[in-house]
């Protein structure tokens, strides 16, 4: 099937024109793209790419809810506007993600039976890619919704990474089911007792079990799951910026640095935080993927791409299916508080 | 003044003969210490050292609270009595956090005004020490509390890092006052109102910001401050063991490796977990220090070193200085429902 993206181009630190050539290498792979950005800074594209003349940006609004509401003609807002109009499959932005998250949760509403959207990052661990959600889309949680991220985090590692029978853990402050969180305890016992032929659940894991290879998706709260994505990558830049710094104090470490370099290119790969395309917006009636505002166009290729093979895997499909068949469905009509809007308030308004 | 240490020498890796030889080396520096251990497992110790034979553990049990509780003659249980009597004018555990902790409290007990004792670690940053608290001693926590932790961990800062008006902040999921947890909002707006002089409050930062300089003292729950701390012990570790992996990958790897190690030393140094010694546990009526139970005679001499500097610098008397000039002293009569053994149940009962 071949599939359509509504791309943002709004938001990238290296402008709309590295967005648009991400395009075009995910179009050369036969994904066919909808551009939404200032068309003057873009210019000429190859077949299979078209662009849609939005030069209103709200990715850098301090309030991007209200800023989604009332700025229909902004880039964002009409990409997820094509989404939800059924003209692409699914949405890419390449920067902000209050923005996003606000333009999907209005444009192309929740999913049906889901209590709360998610963002899920693909977490870049040499040797075991690990899926972490959410990631700040909401920053106080109940159970229910804990044990709602696990389903959705298993039907992305399923659909978008083939892990087949993801193990799927608990992020806490230790490993026995007793400890956390009264709605991490209380999350443990209702993933522990349900039924899921789609995943393994392991249990708690802590955080160093992360790049541990112990589990492959790994369900928090938006709190604490932002704080440790964000641990993860300062101090990972700490530790490479030391040993890049040491490797240039002296005339001797220079040349050994040299000669390491080679190894070294195989092990940055597999760390480089542009290969898993950015961040998953689940538990919207499509998928939205935000990239981060630093990628280059490899970053937003791999974005693209991995969106459409989401909506090959049918994704939506296959998480509402995981969903009702271990019971975790929301109950329609019940008496659930949260505003149509989510968890949008609280969300990271940008992290480019 | 010439301090004492009361050491508890069960629980270490490496057996109580290891946490003894740190014990040698803090006392040709001048500390005094009294080992609390098997004594037929550590052999003989020069002047400064006195031993008192207890080779009951509970270092590994897995019920602290009540280990602690049942079982007086064990070596945690009766160096953390010999401090509560005076005997001692500090506490040095050679592991188990929970065990300590219990002891601690249920021996030693809360300080004045304190609502619940806290664990803070000084976290090895390369150029810029932090210390981050609770990480581990209280899983859910109101804002008060987490008023409580800035004065203690600004207290420690001062005492034992040498830091003089160290700049606090509250961990977080954005750095504006809004973002975070009710909790941590609510904590931000009583440190901003507040008077203190012995401390800047600078605000939220979030996860990347803890190697970025930009704080001495980071605030937060002992559930996130866990998991943060874990993730970067599990990332500093994945991320050098990627590195070592490279160096050692092809014969002109390895000689890259040999000819950049003494470079690395520098910065290998700089982010050695035995440096700081370990865990203060702050908010009890004297000071107790948990050892990694990983270490080496260098990490435990390093804690009977710390708590010793902390003793003369009179940390507990300043941190109940500071409180009460700040207003955050815990009322008397106050309607807390904390039972006096604080987060015990809660707490990781082994980090070794």
């Amino acid at each position: 099937m071949s599939v359509t993206v509504a791309l943002d181009a709004n938001g990238a630190d290296l402008g709309p024109a590295e967005v648009a050539a991400g395009a075009v290498i995910a179009a050369e792979l036969g994904v066919k793209v909808r551009i939404f950005g200032p068309a003057d800074q873009i210019g000429d594209l190859p077949d299979g790419i078209e662009i849609v003349d939005a030069p209103v940006s709200i990715a850098k609004d301090p309030d991007p809810a209200r800023a989604a509401r009332s700025t229909p003609e902004a880039s964002i807002v009409q990409a997820a506007r094509a989404v939800a109009e059924g003209q692409a499959d699914a949405l890419v932005s390449a920067g902000a993600t209050g923005a996003t998250l606000a333009a999907g949760l209005f444009e192309i509403k929740r999913a049906r039976g889901i209590y709360r959207p998610a963002l899920a990052t693909p977490v870049p661990i040499p040797g075991s890619p690990v899926t972490l959600l959410d990631v700040g889309a909401n920053v106080e949680v109940r159970s229910e919704h804990l044990v709602q991220f696990a389903f959705m985090g298993a039907a992305l590692a399923t659909t978008v990474l083939g892990q087949q029978l993801p193990r799927v853990a608990l992020l806490s402050n230790g490993s026995e089911a007793s400890r956390g969180t009264t709605v991490v305890v209380d999350a443990g016992e209702q993933l522990a007792a349900g039924s899921h032929s789609s995943f393994e659940f392991v249990g708690n894991i802590e955080g160093n079990d992360l790049a541990a290879d112990v589990a492959d998706v790994i369900v928090t709260d938006g709190f604490t799951g932002n704080i440790a994505l964000k641990v993860m990558e300062g101090i990972s830049q700490a530790v490479v910026g030391g040993v890049r710094d040491a490797a240039t104090s002296s005339a001797r470490a220079k040349l050994g640095g040299a000669l390491l370099r080679p190894a070294l290119r195989g092990f940055r790969d597999e760390i480089d935080p542009e290969g898993p395309g950015g961040a998953y917006m689940l538990g919207l009636r499509q998928l939205a993927v935000v990239s981060h505002g630093r990628f280059t166009r490899y970053g937003f290729s791999q974005a693209i791409l991995l969106a459409a093979r989401a909506v090959n895997g049918d994704l939506v499909g296959r998480t509402e299916a995981m969903l009702e068949a271990g019971g975790a469905l929301r109950r329609a009509g019940g008496a659930e508080a949260d505003s149509p809007s989510g968890g949008v308030a609280s969300f990271s308004p940008d992290d480019s």
